[in-house]
């Protein structure tokens, strides 16, 4: 095999005979394979078992003075505040414990400040055009929640070791209209990078033209190393603490893939300036969340550590990572056609396919019974601009179906390529 | 005993001589006790012990095709829409099952039309002044939410077979600026009133002025009976149905005060016209609920007929609303300066003290060690304008706590009297 770039047409075209017929073989195969979220499996959330049955009528319901089988408590127990200001690197005393969904609480604090403003400014519902910046490639389920709201996005390009701080640096600090900017800091969602400490360090101070300018710091893969090389990410508190900008960043979690995803429990941390309007807000939409699940996460991570229990997931997802991207360099490598991500951990392979080819090979895929995450849904809009990046989800299925479902990927990919290289010559 | 109305000035001097004494005494108890907020008792929850381990490594999580411990399913598992169809008496397709508490679901319900708007029409935030309807004395988590988006709140007139048709039929037919009404139709909050036939059906036949106007049909009680005499409420959206009205009514329940308040399981009922609205919001702020304890709940009451079950609550409960209605009846009942409500279900009574005193009970209860809800909090602003309504928790102390609570409580409720009635003099 070598660069499908140099090959001639007729060379292209009896290539293209051999893909389309691996191609029809897959199909016939009428297979039903998804890749498409990151999601764990069903081994992983083995690992938590032991937590489905830890409460019983012996239990201790005494948590903070209060009952936690009853009402109360409506910012958490204070275990659970201890064990996420541990993940964020934060003080217990700016964690607020929510229900089953950081998703919920990121909505939840962009609709708080489109509704009733934050540091005394006018809610931004009220302030005309709203722009957010976004990394891209980036999660397609932060881009809907600022897209409800008809905020204009602003892709920012992703470099290895974070958002392009040149490009942020101007458009925040001359730009009023920019009131927040979404980030995952940590292998990130999809290309797996962290934000080196420059990066951190440029993001806390920040000097942004708007008073309201806050940076919604997604940390949900915060423990989700994969291998031995586990990638620091520098605490953004501290820094912004240090600048003086502790109101610029509000922190997300969640143990959605450490327990139960959808039935973990979510953190936020924020200074208490931004905490206030938070929890201002709060306290008229829920009496307290699920103190009971709070109990039996907390009952859980004191029997077992933590970084233990992320072991056993690294040890159930790296195998599969390793698979996808074998595959990958063994059918792909030498053709000049794509590129993907090595992540240190995370739950996706960012793989660009040749330019122009996402949609289609997505396409090609789905008709052989592969699902994978749709193309351009890693950018604002679903507006892929050279329709080249596919997020690949290697954690659900098992080993043999990746194997598999990598096969059919790959030869989805080189086709899509022959025939757009074809067509340009 | 007579009517302290009756009393000369001399004999009511004696008399708060009396009470002064009596109190004193109590205070020097230094009790701590507290009626303020409906809160089961910890035998109460006990009743649903079952169900924190009815989940172990054995259960079949396989749920609608879908894996509970997984992401999935946002609109809440099968068998709990069932369950909650029945509980609010709807078809199934009609309910959406959500996160472990009903006042987010009545909250994210007026935010999605304060923020978006419903029925085609501008979102509320974009439609000048909106104002609301609350039959009072009321539930003061609804006042804080329609407060919170600053909603000018509109008192009706709480009669006992519901809330004053007459005045809501001629403000909501004939203002476009009243988007709402909140009602707990069945063992009102805190009156304990169930709305009668006629009252639904007038409901039902509304014509509102304001095409986005909704009611907020906040079923809290609906299985929560305290006596053999079940009162029945017709059925909101049958009623609707037939008047073409289907998208009038949103339905609210949760089995907060069944199983786990703060860990039980909420849900709401709509229209597909609202549906799609509701949804399409909550598409954007969460993946899924917690199926996971929305398993525990179904498996719990496939074992347990929830009938039965709620027997066993109104057997720990009953008895406490006599011994509130016995001290209400022997300490207050032949002094002419206060009346009561006599519930058959629901978690409070409602207690009418001698006009302008509701605060100073409050105040004077407090002093002695009682905690009660605020004088004011069942009228939006917390503004009785008699300042006469107390709500009655009854459901939180143990029966001899109990006892000594409503000693005190009709103590103060003496001595305020006497003290207003002399000053009148």
């Amino acid at each position: 095999m070598e660069s499908l770039l140099n090959l001639s047409k007729d060379e292209l075209k009896a290539k293209l005979e051999e893909v389309r017929k691996e191609y029809a073989e897959f199909k016939a195969k009428k297979l039903s394979l998804n890749m498409a979220r990151g999601k764990p499996s069903p081994k992983q959330t083995e690992l938590s078992y032991e937590m489905l049955n830890i409460l019983d009528e012996k239990t201790n319901f005494n948590i903070d003075g209060m009952d936690a089988r009853n009402y109360g408590l409506f910012d958490g127990i204070s275990k659970m505040k201890e064990f996420f200001a541990k993940l964020l690197g934060v003080q217990k005393q700016d964690v607020f414990v929510g229900g089953n969904s950081s998703l919920t609480l990121m909505f939840d604090t962009i609709t708080c400040f489109y509704t009733h403003g934050v540091a005394g400014c006018l809610p931004w519902s009220k302030q005309g055009k709203i722009k957010f910046l976004c990394p891209v490639p980036g999660y397609d389920r932060h881009f809907g929640i600022t897209g409800f709201y008809g905020f204009e996005i602003i892709p920012i390009k992703l470099n290895s070791d974070g958002p392009d701080m040149d490009e942020i640096e101007n458009l925040v600090e001359n730009d009023e209209q920019i009131k927040g900017i979404w980030c995952v800091p940590k292998y990130s969602n999809p290309a797996g990078i962290t934000y080196s400490d420059e990066v951190v360090k440029r993001f806390a101070a920040l000097k942004p033209k708007a008073k309201d300018f806050r940076i919604f710091w997604d940390n949900a893969y915060c423990v989700h190393d994969l291998t031995e090389h586990q990638e620091k990410l520098l605490n953004i508190m501290d820094e912004c603490k240090k600048q003086g900008n502790e109101d610029l960043p509000i922190l997300f979690t969640s143990t959605s893939k450490i327990t139960f995803p959808g039935a973990g429990v979510a953190a936020l941390a924020a200074s208490e300036n931004n905490m206030k309007e938070i929890k201002g807000r709060y306290k008229y939409q829920v009496i307290s969340f699920d103190k009971l699940n709070q109990l039996r996460h907390a009952l859980f991570f004191e029997k077992n550590d933590i970084y233990e229990h992320m072991q056993k997931h690294a040890k159930i997802l790296a195998p599969k990572f390793e698979i996808v991207k074998n595959a990958l360099k063994e059918e792909l490598g030498p053709l000049n056609i794509a590129s993907w991500s090595n992540p240190n951990g995370g739950y996706f392979i960012s793989v660009d396919v040749y330019s122009g080819t996402a949609k289609k090979v997505v396409e090609l895929c789905k008709q052989a019974g592969l699902t994978l995450t749709s193309a351009g849904a890693t950018y604002p809009n679903g507006n892929d601009p050279d329709d080249k990046n596919i997020r690949i989800a290697p954690s659900f299925p098992e080993y043999d179906e990746l194997k598999l479902a990598m096969k059919l990927f790959c030869i989805c990919v080189k086709l899509a390529a022959i025939e757009k290289i074809m067509k340009n010559k």
